[in-house]
This record gives structure tokens, sequence and C-alpha cells, in this order.
């Protein structure tokens, strides 16, 4: 039996119903506080595991051995453990990299606060994470002061530079790593740092203090998460006045106008994404946490009319923000260029954290889709098959003949960057993936991404737990298990994807009429323990086209299966053959799915669903431009093979691209 | 009668067969020497005169009416002159602006000597070049150093920084402004000023001297000058010495890398243009320059092979270089986004100098088309129609909802930048635009650039003259009268631009067979005074598409008529069109040419032939990705009114667009 998913056009607006988790004990990246307005509350870190043969599950276990012990290596030669010793007064080594080297401690140290609470993890970091918070301890000024370039290089400008200085924003990471070692009960010493910097906060930028902004958000959204934590009322103030600051021309000019660091419009007025795309997203997620715990809509609105500029017209199709290399930010709007994307690394992080907060705000479907879509395609393509090498910025196409100026536009991961941002965020993100599963509210439990791996919740007082087999998002088939239910009847919300057209939904082996409603199917009954639910959604190949105002991909098809985009590499085209001479082939459109992986032998990326389809390989001539219609010569045909975004770039550096040009006749 | 034009493939290498003019009294901005294996000779300044009713000498009237003295008010205004008044020892002010503002001050300079040379002018510019030359005879230290910066602010750094002090740019820019004084007689003093800085380079990074280069090309081009006004083959050994010195890693890693100044490979071994567009075309023209003084053909080889890579793989259908605004620099092949063009106006004033050099250097009428296309459409659509706001960055679209950051993403033309490079260049090519007419050889006289005016040159010893009349380029017919001939035979040879397909050639009235061979129709005769030519060059609307590499123009057209680039502005839709959802109807192609300028009453930019194509407006809805093709609503039909693109954003700063995407039924 087939449903077809109803529309996905009328949000389900749970505010106010919303009865949110009391503070446990242990919690997740976010953590609504009692009072907040969220539709949806987050599952604790024990409430949810990753399998680690899922596809998440590997992703997650290669961050914990490769990725993070990989960060802390790098801290350590790269200078910025050496800064902080510095700063102790234990070292007189030069400063190192950037003024807001910090931050990357802070990253790692949350990401490891996050490893260490759902696994025991090995010595070293555990070492890691002991070591650096009383380093961190040891680092802070006498009035709670801590940022090793302003102690170090330069102490006289203090709070001099907000424009530039980043020390809110390095601040606001020092937050979350203590939140999260607070949360999983890692090192609640480090609480102790954070709140004697955040009351030094409140003391200078407090109701009384001066008027002063951060020019690179972050410092809003961890506030509020600090509060939640500590139930400490002028830390969410705080938050809110950073905010409501914003838009008084407090940063001036600068090199790129007020709208690259968002201090053009106030943000309760502000109707586009503009600017450098990491700080538009940390400053959203930063209205979203305020909104939900000070219940202030018009917070709440402008975040999600922004989110739907973002989206609508400024979003790469895999889910990326950024359209210039210039000034790492949003272009105008469908200037959506695929070889000059800049789609960083951090702009997609800081996506999923956006759409994760408003999907708990509001639980509209949209923002899981969205979720999903940017960790599978613009978080996941960043990271190499060992975990060990990054992109910085995730172009769409990589021309025959490239052309590299700098780290960002390297042709391949790089083991660490000048500006590391991205892989300590890589690995917070990675260590708290178990989170981002699942919800739990009132009448029951709400699966949003799907993998192998269990999850459960406390639902109406009782113990509900659902064990998750599946190959997705190789295959579509997801195999749900209830193996601890209660006697009253709850409901299990199952996402149907927006990519999905067709699905089928068997309860214990017989088919089950199950419409999505606003993008869930939501069974209702009492679950006896050893209930199976089989979810099977349809995955076939599909051909993607853009808004036709985007210039930039005109008369060309994405390919997608699920929620994975695919791309062309040069690896799979005959000798000699230029990408840029690819053509798909409308006249033969047979396209077929078919799983080759081990027996390719290309070494370390396993490719376990590929995408043949029919194409055709053009000669165009040499002029660049011609009078008239060029007619592209009929060409060889020939089977493109299409893998999935994700792996690009694994087996070679070649040329790749997803957006395809299609033959015209 | 109509002649098919022979295709031009085959160059007249005329290289050996010169016998170069001897160095006049009076010359040109390019004057190749006595030894130098030039193909075809310049005219000096008072052989070649613009009417100032056609529309290169309105450029030229408006440049010294209007921009020559914005440019000198704002050399005062923005602190350059104050600068030298400080390096000088007579003030105390702040150093103003760039560290490299010299040089706005050495172009202008050169710009007032070239509008002197062949005018009266008023009394305020030769005060200010009397007055400047003065100041910089007195800001000159005592061992010939000369820059205000290094002087006033940095001492210490002097040489010490070649990757980024643009000393021996600064240095460069100086002696063309002593070439173009000494040339045209405005201001011989200034050739002792720039002599002692040039015997000081000599003597520190000569044959003996140390090895070092410029991290931005210009002092190459400007020794081999100098050393053809002076004779003194030092200079021209220093040229080739920097050349030589190039891609040995000299200038560093950088921010960029080494290929952003062109120090990634030595000159003769490079096969591809790289990095910042204006430093590699600056750099293509002193390997001209020194491989036609040399005779040093291996340059003029690399020279010509890297004109191919670029205009055969990166440059716009404008004539624009620089397709990325992060570094200024070239893409890769076929990367040549519309909307983020960088297409800085200094770059298109370097193609032409390039293209000059070039065509004098070999005689092939491919520099001369290209010269014509970037003077046309990428230098001109620069400046105003007052002449008094500028563009620093030409790009080929501009979008509804474009987002600007920063001076060089302006929507409009400014008045001033704080990097005023392109101000100055453009007075200094405009003042001197009559010499690109021209040439002369042995045995007669070829027209390159067709304009109301008069050219006159030596040919065989005695002296003949041609008065042109034209309408060009809104027009095609050209109409030659000789005036003063010999009685010996000489060919008056006439470009048939690469964008012509046909044309019609008549000697006092009467038709004749003359096909042109590599681009020029040679007409041989004893020329009577009084005899007439009349040169007619269809000029029909021309749909111009790009090599299906260039994926960001793909399913679009340029219309373009003669040399003129058209563009759609949004002055000329209906109300509420959006210009991304217009298309070009190809099932109407009809195309007229309507001369309607006068009473169209927008203001200030007199159009005297626009376009009219059909053309509708789509509707695509709203979600920017979808699964299949996407059919375009059919849309409303509308009569699309195309304007040059040289003359937009003289109307309103609206959205514009040279390519226009065709509609696909």
């Amino acid at each position: 039996m087939t449903e077809q998913k109803l529309s996905d056009t009328s949000p389900v607006d749970l505010r106010g119903s919303a009865e949110p988790a009391a503070l446990r004990g242990s919690a997740g990246p976010v953590a609504p506080g009692p009072g907040a307005t969220a539709a949806l509350w987050p599952l604790s870190p024990d409430q949810a595991r990753l399998d680690p043969g899922g596809l998440l599950g590997q992703w997650q276990r290669r961050n914990a051995e490769d990725t993070l012990p990989h960060c802390v290596d790098n801290l350590h030669r790269a200078g910025n453990i050496g800064n902080l010793r510095a700063a102790a007064g234990e070292s007189d080594a030069a400063f190192a990299g950037m003024w807001f080297a910090d931050s990357d401690v802070h990253k790692t140290l949350e990401a490891a606060a996050w490893e260490l609470g759902t696994s025991p993890g090995d010595g070293a970091l555990r070492s890691f994470v002991e070591d650096t918070v009383a380093l961190l301890a040891r680092a802070q000024q006498a009035d709670g002061y801590l940022n090793s370039y302003f102690t170090v290089v330069a102490p006289d400008e203090r709070w001099r530079k907000p424009d530039w200085s980043h020390e809110l924003y390095c601040a606001g990471h020092l937050f979350q790593a203590a939140v999260a070692a607070a949360r999983t009960g890692v090192s609640p010493a480090l609480v102790a740092v954070a709140r004697r910097f955040a009351d030094l906060l409140v003391e200078r930028f407090g109701p009384d203090g001066v008027e002063e902004v951060c020019g690179h958000p972050e410092i809003e959204t961890a506030l509020a998460e600090l509060y939640r934590l500590t139930g400490h009322r002028p830390y969410l103030d705080l938050a809110r006045r950073f905010l409501d600051l914003r838009g008084r021309g407090l940063l001036g000019h600068g090199r790129f106008g007020p709208a690259y660091y968002q201090d053009h419009v106030p943000v309760r007025e502000a109707r586009e994404v503009t600017g450098h795309a990491v700080r538009q997203l940390y400053l959203l997620a930063g209205m979203v946490d305020v909104g939900v715990e000070a219940g202030d809509h018009v917070l709440l609105d402008a975040a999600e009319r922004l989110w739907e500029d973002a989206v609508h017209r400024r979003t790469y199709v895999t889910g990326a923000h950024g359209s210039r290399h210039r000034d790492e930010a949003y272009g105008g709007p469908y200037e959506l260029p695929a070889d000059r994307a800049y789609a960083e690394t951090c702009a997609a992080i800081a996506s999923v954290h956006v759409n994760w907060r408003l999907l708990l705000a509001t639980g509209r479907a949209r923002y899981a889709d969205e979720m999903e879509r940017a960790l599978y395609n613009a978080v996941a393509p960043a990271v190499s098959s060992d975990g060990r090498r990054f992109f910085y910025s995730n172009p769409l196409q990589l021309r025959t003949g490239h052309a590299s100026s700098g780290e960002e536009e390297a042709a391949r991961r790089l083991p660490w960057y000048s500006c590391a941002c991205c892989p300590p965020n890589i690995a917070r993100l990675m260590a708290s993936l178990h989170g981002y599963l699942a919800t739990a509210h009132d009448d029951g439990l709400q699966i949003h991404l799907y993998a192998s791996g269990t999850v459960n919740a406390e639902v109406a007082g009782a113990a509900v737990q659902v064990d998750m087999r599946t190959e997705y998002p190789w295959q579509g088939r997801i195999e749900l298990t209830v193996t601890a239910g209660t006697a009253v009847p709850w409901t299990l919300a199952l996402r149907v994807p927006a990519w999905c057209d067709a699905y089928t939904v068997r309860i214990d082996g017989g088919p089950v009429m199950a419409p999505a409603r606003d993008g869930y199917i939501r069974l209702t009954r009492v679950w006896a323990p050893g209930t199976t639910v089989v979810l099977d959604l349809d995955m076939p190949v599909r051909q993607v086209t853009a808004h036709p105002r985007v210039d930039a991909v005109r008369g060309c098809v994405a390919l997608a299966r699920g929620p994975l985009v695919y791309c062309l590499e040069q690896a799979d085209l005959p000798p000699g053959t230029v990408l840029e001479d690819v053509r798909l082939d409308p006249a033969a459109p047979a396209v077929t799915a078919a799983s080759a992986a081990s027996d390719r032998g290309e070494g370390p990326a396993d490719i376990p669903v590929m995408i043949n389809i029919g194409g055709l390989v053009t000669q165009a001539g040499d002029s660049l431009y011609a009078t008239g219609r060029r007619r592209e010569r009929p060409g060889t045909p020939l089977t493109l093979t299409a893998v999935p975004y994700f792996l690009w770039g694994n087996r070679s550096e070649g040329p790749m691209r997803v957006w395809i040009p299609v033959a015209t006749e």
C-alpha cells in the first residue's frame, strides 16, 4: 500500500501548548528551560544512541577515533594550547595563530565533553579535558576575563575593538563548552570558569553597562544556554540585550558595511539574511534560543522569516549557505554559483543548529528536512573518509584547470587551517549527533532522522523505547521495534522527508493507512513491547532543477536519491574526457542505482550506492564567443556514474560537479 | 557589392621586416625605438586628431573638461598631494589614503601631459602639471628615491616589502608620467626626476644588485618606455631583468599564493594567465615592450600565448578581465560569472595597452579587434555620462536585490574610491586615445579604430593625410578622404572587425572588389588628394552565444551590434516586471535597431541606437529546488529594449543584465 504524503504547508503550531521538560541532570546541546515555549523537547544524551554500523554511527565513531584526537593534536601543534599557557604566565612563547584561536580550544573541549558523556573514551581525551579546564582556570584573569590574545598580546586593546576582536565570540564558545561539560557531567568545574566570565560580561554589558555588541555573533546563543544550565536570568537578559542592540550601527561601517555583521537593521525587523553566513546563522540560533526562553514571539517570527529568505532564495541544493568568497557571505537572491560557492563548513553546522532550534520551537517538519539536507550534503562533505582532513569551503563544482588561491579554495581537504574554525566545529556536532535523532512530547516520541540506533523517552510519565534498524540513507526501509512501552496510548511520529513522494507503513507486518500530516506519520496506540513498524520510503533517483532565477545552473539538473545529493567526478569518466563537456542525455534517461562498492577498489571511499545514467560527451569548438546559436555536436554516448556528493574528493582531487548540463538536441 | 571577409587565422608576420620609425621629438604612449622589431609604427600625438563630434572625440573632450579636473580636485581632497608635501618636508599632515597613493598623482600627471600635448588646455591644468612636477622634485630624496609613504610613514621599511610595497609600481607610473611629459614637450623637467630615481633602481636592482621584483608589475613597461625616450640601455636591461627574476619565488607565498602576482613560473614558460588581472596585464605589457626592444622572440611568443589563454578562455564578452572579487583575479578556464564579474576598470585599460603593444609588435588584426572590444565595452562603461563618476568593477549583471559589500561592489558609479586607481587610469587612456586610431608602415597607413577625425603619417618619405567622417559605432558607414598624398603608390589598410561578416567599399563612388586579408582591406594606389573611400560595414544585431563550458551563461544570448555589447536595464521594463523573469522569445526574433534618443527624455544618457526584440515574462513559482523539469509558464509577451552596455546605470541604478536567457518552450 502506498500513501501519498499530504502537503506540508501548514505548520503545527504547538507553541503555548508545550510543557517543556524539566531541566534534567543530563541534557544535550539545546535544552529549553522550564519556562520555554518549545513545541518539542530534546532527548538527553543518554536517551539516544547510534549504532556504529549505520552511517551516522560510523560518522560519530570516526569522529571519536580520528577527528577528535586529530583536533587535540593540532591544538597543541598550532599553538592554541601554548597561547593559553602564555596567558597563564607559564610560557614565553609568542602568540600563535588567529586572535580568536581560543575558540578552537573551546569547541574541541565541547566536542570532547559530548563524546565522553556517551562513551568512556580513552584516557587521552579525558586528560585533555582535565588539563585544558585547569589551564583555562589558570589563564583566567582575576576579574574573570579569559582570552589569551588580549591577555598576552594586546592587553590595552581589551574590549576596544568589538567589531573585530571576537572577544565575546570566544567567550560564547567557552560557555558552550562549559554547558556541555556540565550537562554530561564530564567537567562541572568549567562552569565556574564560565560563570566568572559571564558575570563580568553582565557587569560590563548588562542593563547599566556599555552598549556594545560583538562583530561575530555567538555569545547570544551561548548565554541563553548558560541560562538554561544555571537558571540565572541575567544571562538570558544579556543575550536578549545583545540581540536588541544590533542594527544601531554600534559596530561601524567596517570593510564590508554593517550588513556584513548583521548590524544594519534591528534583528526583529530584518527580512533578509545578509553578510557573513556563519555570523548570520549563529545570530539566528541566538534569536531562537532567546525567543523560546523569553516567550518572545516577535523574535521567533523574525527568525522564521529570515529562515524563509535563506532557504527559499539563498541556499544551495546541498543545504549549504554562503555564495561569496570575498566576504564569506550570502549574495543577492538566487545568486548561487556552483563553482564559486563558498558554502563554509561552519555555516552548514550552524544551519543544523538553527534548524534544530526551530524544530524544537515550532515542531515544523520543514526544519527537520532542512537539518537533514544540511547534515548529509553540507556538513558531511567537509570531512575526508579518514576523518582527518577537512574542507573549509564546499563548492558544488571544481573545474578542469581550477584556480586555487588560498587554503579556503583548496581543491582537496586539508589537515588543518590557519583559521581552523571548521574541524573542531565538526567534532562538536558529530559528538552530539545522537541528540538530533528524535524528540519527545507529552503525547509521544517523534523520529526526525533515521539511523540504526535506539531512542527512549519519558512519555506521559512512563519510559518508552524504540529500536531502529535501517540502511538509511542508502535504502529507504526503516524497521522500528518498540522495546519498552506503557499501558496508555502514545503517538510514534515518523517524519516523511519532503523529498519522498510515496511510502508504505506496516505494523507487525500488516499494512496500515498512515497519511502523513504536516510532514509526519502519526501512529497512536498502546504499544506493546515487541511491536514492529516498518516504514518504507520510496527512494527513486530524482532529477532536481533549480528556480529559473538561479542563472548559475540554468539548463542543468542535480541528481539526488533519498536525502543525498549526487555529483559527477572526473575519476569516473573515461580517460581524456573533460568533465565540462559531459551532458545528461534527456533521450536516454534510463536511471539505475547500482551497488558496487567493494569491488571497485578505489581505496578509502566506500560507495554503497551509485547512480548510472545516460550521458554524452559534446564538442563545441574553440571560440569563446560566437554569433548565433551554437549547436553542440551530437557527441559520444557514455554511461555517467554519479556518486554521493558527501564522498567526493576521496579518490582523487579531480574535477567534480553537482549540477549536470542537460544535452540540447 | 558585398565582400565576405576572409578568415583571419594566419598572422601577418612582419617581424624583422620592419624598419621602425626613428625616435621623433613627439611620440605617443608606446613608441618602439630604432632597434625594435615592431611590425607597425605608432603615430605621434600630432599626427592624429579626434573630432569632438564623434563618440571617441566626445569621450576625449569629456575627459579633458570633466574627468581630468575631477581627478586633480580629488588628488587634493583625498590627500595625495598633501602626502607629497609632507615628503618634501613642507607639511605635517598625516599620510592619507593607500600606501601607493603617489601612483594616482603620477597617472593624473601623465593624463595631463597627453591632454596638454594636443590642446592648449586651461591654465589650471598647466599649473597642476608645473606645481606637481616641482613638488615631486622637492619630495625626491637626495639619492633619487621618491615615494611619499616610505619617506613619511615608514622610512625604515624602504625596499623591505617588495611583495606588498608597490614602490616599483609607483616608480613605474612616475616614469610613464615623465615619458608623456617629455614626448609632448609639456614638462621635460620631470624626466630628470624620473632618471634620478631610475638610476637609483639600476644601481640597486641592476646586474650587480639585489635580486628582487615588485609584487605589482608596472615597472617593466615603464622602464622600457623610459629607455625608448632616453636611449639609455640599462633601463631596458633592468626591465628585462625584472621579467626574468619572476617565477623564482622571490615574493614568497603571500595570502593568495605566488600565482596571484605571477611569481609561480618564469614568464617565458607561463601558459596561463593567473592571479590579479591588472598585475598580469601590466606584466604582459612589459613583456611585449621588452620583447620588441630586445628582439626577444621568446618573450613575445610567451606574451601571445598568454593572450590566447586570456582571450579564448577567461575574457568576458565585454572584453573585461577578472572573474573573482576575492583576489581581483582570473578564475579557472571558462569561469566567467556575469553577476560576480570583477572586470576591473584598470584591467580593461591594461588590456587596451597590451593589445596595442601586440598590434604594433605583430600587425595582427586580432589585437586591434580585442582593443576595440575592450575600449567600448570594458573601459567606457566605467565612466558616467558626466565623466565624474566611475565604476571600479564592471559586472555584466546586477540582480534584483543585489547585495553590495564595499565600494568595488557598488551598484552605481562613485565619484572617487579609497583605492582610486581607476579614475586617473581612465584619464590617461582617454587623453591619449587619438594615438590608438592608426599606425604607419613603409607601405602606408593602417586604420584600426574608426572615428571622425584626421590621421596623417609619413609614408615613403612623404606626408599623407586621411580625414574620416563616421557615426561609428552607431553606424557602419565610414567616409575617408585622402587630403594629402604622394606621387608614389601607397596602401591604405582598413580594418574589417571580426564581428563584421559583410561590407562594401567604394572609391570615389565606384564599388571595388576589396577582399579583406588577415583582417584588413588593403587599397594600394597613387592617392590623389580628394579621393574618397566609403567603407560600409554591415551592422546587424547579433545574438552572441558563449562556449558551452561557460556554465554561468548557459541558455543565454548577449545582444551586440557593431562593436557594442548591449544589455537590458530595469528602467526599460514595465513597472513590476522583475528582470530575472524576462526571457528572449526565440519564436519572435524580430529585431530592429531604433534610433529614439532625444525624445525619450531620461536625462543625461543619450542613447542613439537601441535594440528592440521580442521577449516574454515568465513565472516559475516559489520553490528554489524541485524534482523534475520545471516548465516555465508561457508568460506575457513584451518587447524588450536593449541599450549599449557602456551606457548602463546612467538613468537609474536598477537591475541590469547583458546575458539574456532564451525562453524554452
